[in-house]
């Protein structure tokens, strides 16, 4: 069966002159591509009508489904419900529900409505309106050519949040959906060319699709599967897969919101044991703490600037053999209050952690209650490169022991 | 004069199904527009041979510029060259100098070249070369209609590089360039609303654009003067925007990287001074931490998970007020070896900052050379848009201390 043609389309001046990273496209593709849609664009252009008018009329030519994020604002600049107009025919009229839902979201401040609002409230003669709860701009959608038009704000939480509660269920109804089923094999520290070579080595059918997400210390290996293969045949296929590639697989999931990144793996392995963790970073920055912050399992960290900052805190030196350096941290580790504690350490300067041609290597060590665990990497790349790697690889000396996995050493 | 039009285009099935977030077109854009460039249009296309054709088709006749990312790498899914010799009509042919080129970024790592990455020396006829120094997979350019087409890896590390080092001088080569001014008005704490309502008290001159980058702590206002507009109007027509704005406005700036978010304006205050600073971080959960990681005045920092880690840290209690609780901290956040040192106080459970209805008041707290101040403010959203809030208002209260602006309360 083939899938229905859907586009992204973004609006506004802010996206195209890189103002701002457009993240709406990327968590629409998501949940369209798992609903059964074949997302075949994005697109984003900026706050000029007729550019917008030429591109509704492109879209409404060539899919099924258009999700429009933007430019449904109260300023000058959010021209979308007049592009819409102009494109397809319908003048705009005040919408009376629209204008009180507007007047609403002010009161509910505790602030007058400004007038430039009243602009939100003009809507294309036909189109349904979706109610925005969340925020002041309400949507709309409406059918052109063979085409459903979906207009949100841009808005992120807005946006998410009238997917979810008004789109999602209307194109259950209006769509027959046949979702592809995509697995995922979630690798980390293994790079795209090795993955492909191992990858090589069995025989995948022709009509599985084989693709790669790589780039960072995660790298996802992606094998789409026609609506037509049983699970069983799925599974066999994954599982050959994940052997061929070997311990570098730490999960193997579905589509939808990528939520099987190391660090959730681990959080939910955390959280399963009723365990909890304290962390003692350098490397990583404040990225480890931000990733575990929110988190049930979470008791804290301290994030350490650089060598003299961790000489300091845990009274090493950086001449002490790492045995002895880890002798020092562990008990240090354990007086947190976590049954877990982990700390990265490292010796190296500022100048070192920018520098993208330089390599830092760090021991990554765990004081979980069976003992203190050590796995020793190297990292490389920017600065940015060099956090998220350290992030990773915290995680993944958790992830290895709790799988009680090679590579990792006793202290 | 008319500004040459430039599209970017980005290929791969992890975009548009969302795999991952294209962040290379926001800073090729921001590139492209502070050069002189008219950025109309962002495209993204799966790992389709004929999607692609029709896409190089369609941009080669309606833009001066198109900077193309992805679709170079060693895999079956990379399809870019193959695409543009069917779209222009080159067939492609092997690359000696390309070929030794990823043979030698093997050998500087120590392994032999896989035989996939042969495909990355196969370029279109007649196109030149990009060399890539930082990766494996070369570039290249070519003319098509009336455009310009740059083919460079989607790693974003590579794509810079190459940008900097071989594209933007060419450009400067092959077009008359002539930028429109940005100014770009950074504030933080007011809305979108207000800002427009402040803004339409005074007269701007019609052929002054102006734009809105809203949506977080920190919003932007943007006004874009054509080229006829002498320093000296500039000047005078951004001013008596700021003061209609008032403080809320923490820079003024032009185009370029966005580098003048209140963290960066805050820092640079810090380097010149020569000042140090370490945090004790509540409600932003880490990203304050990870925003000052790698500058040389960070000298540290806790991240304290929720109230009951509050307590532990400091020795406060949720009953104590707001006075005694500073009485107890300053001391303390004085200790920490930085002559700034900065807390969030805020008393909340985990659900409180998961929800995205409720409100949470936290005291950031500031122990100054000269004093301890403190700035109060409820904040609201999900969590990650209350972590951004946090770690912006926690520059901010650095920023009102350093300029002596109102708002700050002596304790």
């Amino acid at each position: 069966m083939q899938r229905p043609v859907a586009e992204i389309f973004s609006q506004g001046d802010e996206i195209v002159t890189g103002e701002i990273t457009d993240t709406n496209s990327a968590w629409l593709s998501r949940k369209l591509t798992a609903l059964g849609f074949d997302v075949a664009r994005h697109t984003a252009v900026g706050d000029r009508l007729e550019a917008l008018v030429d591109l509704l009329r492109e879209i409404a030519g060539r899919a099924d489904l258009c999700i429009c994020t933007g430019g449904l604002g109260p300023t000058c600049d959010d021209l979308t419900a007049e592009a819409v107009s102009q494109a397809f025919g319908p003048p705009l009229e005040l919408d009376e529900d629209a204008l009180a839902q507007v007047e609403s979201y002010f009161t509910r401040l505790g602030r007058a409505m400004p007038d430039v609002n009243r602009k939100q409230a003009l809507l294309p003669r036909g189109s349904e309106r979706l109610d925005n709860l969340w925020g002041t701009a309400p949507g709309f959608a409406l059918t052109a050519g063979r085409c459903r038009f979906v207009f949100m704000p841009g808005v992120p939480g807005e946006m998410k949040a009238m997917f979810r509660r008004w789109i999602e269920p209307d194109l259950h109804r209006r769509f027959r959906l046949c979702p592809a089923r995509l697995v995922v094999l979630n690798t980390v520290g293994m790079g795209e060319s090795s993955l492909q070579e191992r990858l090589d080595r069995i025989a995948l059918p022709p009509e599985v699709k084989l693709g790669f997400r790589a780039g960072g210390p995660e790298n996802q290996v992606k094998l789409l599967f026609p609506a037509n293969f049983s699970d069983t045949e799925i599974n066999d296929i994954a599982k050959r897969a994940a052997d061929a590639i070997g311990d570098a697989v730490f999960a193997i999931g579905g589509s939808g919101e990528a939520e099987n990144d190391i660090a959730s793996v681990v959080g939910r392995e955390l959280a399963a044991r009723g365990s909890t963790l304290h962390v003692a970073e350098t490397l990583s920055g404040g990225k480890l703490a931000n990733r575990c912050a929110g988190e049930p399992w979470f008791r804290g960290a301290v994030v350490i600037p650089d060598s003299a900052g961790l000489c300091r805190y845990f009274g090493v030196e950086p001449s002490d053999d790492l045995a002895r350096a880890a002798a020092w941290i562990a008990p240090r580790l354990r007086e947190q209050g976590a049954d877990h504690a982990l700390a990265q350490i490292a010796y190296y300067t500022r100048d070192k952690l920018h520098d993208e041609t330089a390599t830092i290597e760090v021991h990554f060590i765990l004081a979980a209650p069976d003992g203190v665990w050590r796995q020793t990497r190297t990292i490389g790349g920017g600065s940015a490169r060099k956090q998220s790697t350290a992030t990773a690889l915290s995680f993944d000396l958790l992830r290895r022991y709790f799988q009680k996995k090679p590579g990792l050493h006793a202290l």
